[in-house]
């Protein structure tokens, strides 16, 4: 990989130039990680025109998967947990930078102010979202380990359909989901798993509870793998007994429905808004009006929540090769709701349309 | 607790008077939850002379455990999940404060630029780590949390080491002693447990891998519970198989002696690195000199480090009732090692000296 990471920054150091800095100093773990492939650490990068110099925290293991630590452009400097940023900035300072653009919505004032004393020649500029938009769309690499991440959420997913639901807790389905995904080759947990039943079912960030899961319930359960850095995230609800009640039926029937208008709406060139829009008019239809201010989805990536947003109101359009997650959801308070997310690719119709990667079914099976 | 929470709000609010301004932001998580009872969620906090208004982010779940939501004094403001920092600030224009102290070792400067920007007449000042300084002493709840805490970490290690090790994964046993942790009720893992086996035992950061425990490894295993949102933390090594070699009873011993005179160490009014003098000072007597630049331990609370640092150029005093953790080790490269880390609460000795919240033995056990 550390030819993908290099010509990363060699894209990064052409915008640089452009907006007249010498050098780029990245705080932001994700950020570090898709320049150098290091996994969060709190290490910081310098990336000037000629060097690449990353400030690692000086008792970080040495001898375990340490295959980020093999890229031959980059410098390694170990220095004290806390000062790395300010440690690669003071490299910037004894290479001459004058102009250093830094991650403003990264770093906090206090560090920004130490960075700025280090002397008084350097200048700094505010770098903003600069890798960040160059992590919106994944290259074949990035998206064969979504795939794999996805794959993994989807085994832990269907060995649990296969085990015995009723009586056990939300808190411990949801550990045993993380469990079976790293048994499966996660990295760990995208995010911590979310399981929710009866009255809790359905909702977007539920914390699984000690409640057990009961005969009739709803079943919400919300998850992701990450791979290699790479995070999906998919939901699925499930009814638990033998035949769903009338209500149950329905509401899934209509998340379902919502949720397919908003993949089917996933296109290169289509404005951020729309698959939000196509699925939140079949909520609306249906008298749901509830979710208005969340938004469908989100890409996702070495980030969970990341570029490009797809909410009512974002007007910017999707790029081929973005993986986004769709996942409306309806929660009646007091009673459970449904929620079904997936984690896709926008794809042209000429390549078959948007990838599906999170493949579990989204029936309403009854467990 | 909120009687608790609102007496933290009233020494802040005093700190605040006394240094010129009228209100404060508290953003950085442990702090909201230290002032609020409420988890770490993005919310921010305002507090005003007269009010405390906490903004939070409105996906947030509100039928579960919410313990921390009915504070009589707390006004709770529901806004969009990345706001709540500029939503607390736009709070403050709308009150009519002035002077405005944020947390600049949290706020990020575009945040910071944000907030600055929101009325003319207001002006930012710096409140610096005063609710960090608040947390040093612990209050006796804290304490008997934390109690349960170790409690919790001490049960799940004594039920591994029962169990049959050799042949499983050190990713294996982190996973075990993760779950057996919430099983006996941890909100979750303080930290991502270690199990270094083999040369990877007595590394502070070793990060679980594959590798299989083998017979004549020694075995280090770094875990702690998180209880009420306080986390503790422990270190113990222990030799796999009938007979540990000579070199592994010396290692262990030495490592044992070291962590026993830091610990005797601890007293109210000591300076913070008397501590790590004494047990630094076993181990360079041994010719160990390697852990130089790793304090002894810190503080240990809402965050799994925080202040005082137990560092050899830390010459601040201890204060009774402050948690600390204590914890050598020694490492040798390509052999293996030997870490040894305790809990305890600093105390005077009329109260029978520092007491030892993470009991389980220290002794070479051959398992």
């Amino acid at each position: 990989m550390s030819d993908a990471h290099a010509a990363r920054r060699e894209r990064l150091r052409e915008y640089c130039s452009a907006s007249g800095a010498d050098a780029a100093l990245i705080t932001r773990a994700a950020n570090v990680r898709y320049l150098t492939g290091c996994p969060p650490c709190g290490a910081a990068l310098l990336l000037t025109r000629e060097r690449a110099l990353l400030a690692v925290p000086d008792d970080l293991p040495r001898d375990d998967s340490g295959e980020h630590l093999i890229d031959p452009e980059l410098a390694r400097l170990p220095v004290p947990q806390a000062d790395t940023a300010l440690a690669a900035a003071e490299a910037a300072v004894s290479l001459r930078v004058q102009d250093l653009a830094v991650e403003e919505h990264d770093l906090t004032v206090s560090r920004h102010r130490a960075i700025g004393g280090l002397a008084e020649r350097i200048r700094l500029a505010d770098l903003g979202t600069a890798v960040e938009r160059l992590r919106v769309v994944k290259d074949e690499q990035e998206i064969a380990d979504l795939r794999i991440a996805a794959e993994i959420a989807d085994q832990a997913l269907g060995e649990l359909l296969e085990s015995i639901l009723v009586g056990r807790t939300e808190r411990h389905l949801a550990m045993e989901l993380e469990r079976r995904m790293i048994d499966h080759g996660a990295d760990r947990a995208a995010f911590p798993v979310s399981v929710g039943t009866g009255s809790h079912s359905g909702q977007e960030h539920h914390q699984p509870t000690d409640r057990r899961v009961e005969e009739g319930d709803f079943l919400t359960v919300v998850l992701g793998a990450q791979y290699r850095g790479y995070g999906i995230s998919t939901a699925r609800t499930f009814v638990i007994g033998a035949a769903p009640a009338p209500w149950q039926v329905e509401l899934h029937r209509l998340v379902f429905r919502a949720q397919r208008a908003g993949r089917e709406a996933l296109s290169p060139g289509v404005e951020q808004h729309i698959p939000d829009d196509a699925a939140r008019s079949v909520l609306q239809a249906a008298g749901h009006t509830e979710r208005s201010v969340h938004p469908l989805g989100h890409g996702i990536g070495l980030e969970i929540r990341e570029a490009p947003q797809l909410g009512p109101a974002d007007m910017g359009k999707l790029d081929n090769r973005v993986p986004v997650t769709v996942g409306p959801g309806v929660h009646l308070p007091g009673r459970g709701g449904v929620r079904i997310e997936d984690t896709l690719v926008v794809r042209p119709l000429e390549e078959g349309g948007p990838e599906l990667l999170t493949i579990t079914t989204k029936e309403l099976l009854a467990l």
